[in-house]
């Protein structure tokens, strides 16, 4: 017979059918055995009735088997139908398991309700606890913020490259880099593939990647992985910064929007509100930024060279307040704060034009307008002390014509967070490293607590 | 005035209009100076006339200048009319040039027709290369080939997930394997996301990822580079390795047509023809292989445990000789010669339910059905003479019942060396790494021919 998904057995009422999937929940009632069956599709419960030919089976079979199923669809009394779950309105009588995969007892409960994991249990047991739908809902919205940013940036002519892992040695980073034994040589895990993004742009005018970056800061907080899947887009023939931070404002939009569409049962059953974008985001500089938390709170900040978390947390709140926006743009960072192809602003050298957007007081997104001309960017390497000789290939693009230009990245695990209200990066992260674990703990002595 | 691309200006014949992009041709011919403009989005034919304002600027503007073009769009006289090019019925009589980017003189010709590089040169400027035509169709063709592999894997149900390049000590690869400093630990780049794709498979059902994986082959041949991307799907409750095999069939199918439509003009410029792909694709066990070798050649490589390239180029011509096919399946390999992972067939376990695809007799994707029973896998491993500790994560997601299941993993760069006829992988990758090369060659020696 073939398999019909979960979720479409409401279409079969009546019929016999077959369905494969695993067991979620095993009630043994004596004379009757109650389960909640699952697949890709979805849940629905069946009943092994006393006379059935699997009564033996149902006795026997373990939580989180692998089965499949026999039995036929009937609608539920009046009385039992439950509109709010899924197929609460049938209820599956079963005839035939089969063990497609037996499991062995399980180490601690993973039941809908009866989870209660500490995270590193949980991390411990991540093929297990893979499966549980609080972790399902959390990577399918993942999946779905990806997905949305490639769709925007391709609905916007952006072209899709592939920003390479292995690097050789650069100008960028020091100390925060890993090596990698690279033959007879010394080559390192990439930090971002920001010179690869405007090189590409140099010759696709519009580009985005989807690529893996790393960061080797010896650091165990709740917000610092070592590998972490950065979105990242870059476009030329901009008339200023302004057209970048649209265009970012407009992608970030994008993937809230089909995060809503699609995602609305894994918020729900998360309890995530979604953080509210005006049409047009609150956008101040560096200074103003400064100016609005000293003249709301007293604390003064002003001349400082960055926001630090609480001035975020601040600048959040007031914004929030005043505008009802979750998110906030912050702009004119002092150039010497920066790296050396952000854009200083013409008119005010001092200050940039790069630009952050912050949501609920947390960076999401960076980026901002690039330095174009290929001079000024050798008297930018100059003053920041660097190597032109290390950066050769990137400079190489910028001898031959490129016109104004800019980008921006985004951290997907990040956005995940913020946006589920998640309290550690590691639980926004499929299969989280960081300096103590690289899938199981790098040390049988305890880590730090949230590790 | 608002940037028109250069696609839409057959829309605006009579009209003033303003365009960005670059300068690919310039053709100064005394009185008059002709271009060709490129944006993002296609190629146009300039004019400036003796009496233009532009025409100061139009002498002294460099190939791959950025420039903003303002001009009339003019109707070509009917025997001008170029029906085969892009905007071949129109040419724009520019009244302004400003240059947005100033190019350097050229280190070579990179006009469409004028370029002429050997491929270590090519490499050496891949920042400059990359703007030419060729290389912009060969990398379309490739972005086309991930997104379409993405489309119908959703298309299909398949959940997708970021899978890590980053790895512990792993129980694959030995020598082969990048070493990183991890902290104070070591750590290693992943060869395959092969037992990761099966955890999530164990979750999610059917899962895919385009990932990263790393080989350390210490090789300079034409197919060997370091940093791959791999294209892998995994998915449970199969009935056969053949549902594996249908699922691929489908999947390379779908990519191909998709290439096709998305791709004619790219495919065109570069004088490629896709592969014939049957309705159904000639599938042969090993076994049948090596005896149709034997008797279409004389040649006996019967009971040999795999085919060599030379088998492979025969096997290609004999299938193509007999049905037409580029391609087809071989399945059956000798158990032992094979991943530990790969599920013996139960009916003669000396050959197992693995299987290759053979595009034009190279080996473009290969699968199979994998073991999904615990115990088997343990066993597996002690004859594999493999310590279980090193695959616990992977060991602990098939203790809970996971179904009959299986996949398969292909090779972008190499998908699109072939479907474009090119000779060197390097080609169909954009910053290719191999051991002689990151960006730059690694040693002022001269690599290898080819590199």
């Amino acid at each position: 017979m073939e398999r019909i998904l979960i979720k479409d057995l409401g279409k079969h009422v009546g019929e016999v059918v077959s369905i494969k999937g695993w067991v979620s929940v095993r009630r043994d009632q004596g004379k009757m055995v109650f389960f909640d069956f699952r697949d890709r599709s979805g849940v629905v419960q069946g009943v092994v009735l006393p006379k059935s030919p699997a009564i033996e089976t149902a006795k026997d079979v373990r939580v989180e088997s692998a089965v499949a199923i026999e039995g036929k669809v009937n609608a539920r009394p009046e009385k039992n139908v439950n509109a709010k779950v899924q197929n609460g309105a049938i209820e599956l009588e079963v005839t035939g398991i089969r063990v497609l995969g037996r499991a062995e007892a399980l180490p601690f409960d993973i039941s809908v309700d009866g989870y209660n994991l500490d995270l590193t249990t949980e991390l411990d047991h991540r093929a297990l606890t893979l499966r549980h739908p609080r972790l399902q809902a959390i990577f399918k919205v993942q999946a779905v913020i990806i997905d949305s940013f490639r769709e925007y940036m391709k609905s916007q002519d952006f072209f899709e490259f592939q920003a390479p892992a292995i690097t050789p040695a650069t100008a960028e980073g020091g100390a925060e880099v890993f090596q990698i034994d690279y033959f007879d040589k010394r080559a390192y895990l990439t930090q971002s593939p920001q010179l690869y993004k405007q090189i590409v742009m140099t010759a696709f005018e519009r580009v985005f990647s989807v690529n893996k970056v790393f960061r080797a800061e010896p650091s165990a907080t709740t917000r610092h992985i070592t590998e972490i899947v950065s979105l990242d887009a870059e476009m030329g023939f901009i008339d200023s910064w302004r057209d970048v931070r649209d265009m970012s404002e407009n992608t970030v939009r994008y993937i809230l929007q089909e995060v809503g569409k699609k995602c609305a049962k894994e918020l729900e059953f998360l309890g995530a509100t979604l953080p509210t974008m005006l049409d047009s985001t609150p956008t101040l500089s560096l200074t103003e930024a400064q100016e609005k938390i000293f003249a709301a709170t007293g604390r003064d900040v002003r001349g400082h060279k960055d926001l630090n978390p609480e001035d975020e947390r601040e600048l959040y709140e007031i914004i929030k307040k005043e505008t009802g926006s979750d998110f906030v743009y912050v702009y004119g960072y002092p150039t010497r704060q920066k790296p050396f192809y952000v854009y200083p602003n013409p008119e005010n050298p001092e200050f940039n034009e790069g630009m952050d957007l912050l949501c609920r007081g947390v960076e999401w997104l960076s980026g901002g307008r690039r330095i174009n001309d290929y001079k000024q960017l050798l008297e930018h390497l100059r003053i920041w002390n660097m190597e032109p000789k290390k950066v050769e290939m990137f400079l190489e693009a910028f001898r031959y014509g490129v016109p104004p230009e800019g980008g921006f990245a985004l951290g997907a695990e990040r956005m995940t967070m913020q946006i589920l209200g998640l309290k550690n990066i590691r639980e926004a992260t499929l299969f989280p490293r960081d300096m103590n674990r690289i899938d199981h703990r790098l040390s049988d002595v305890e880590a730090p607590d949230g590790q």
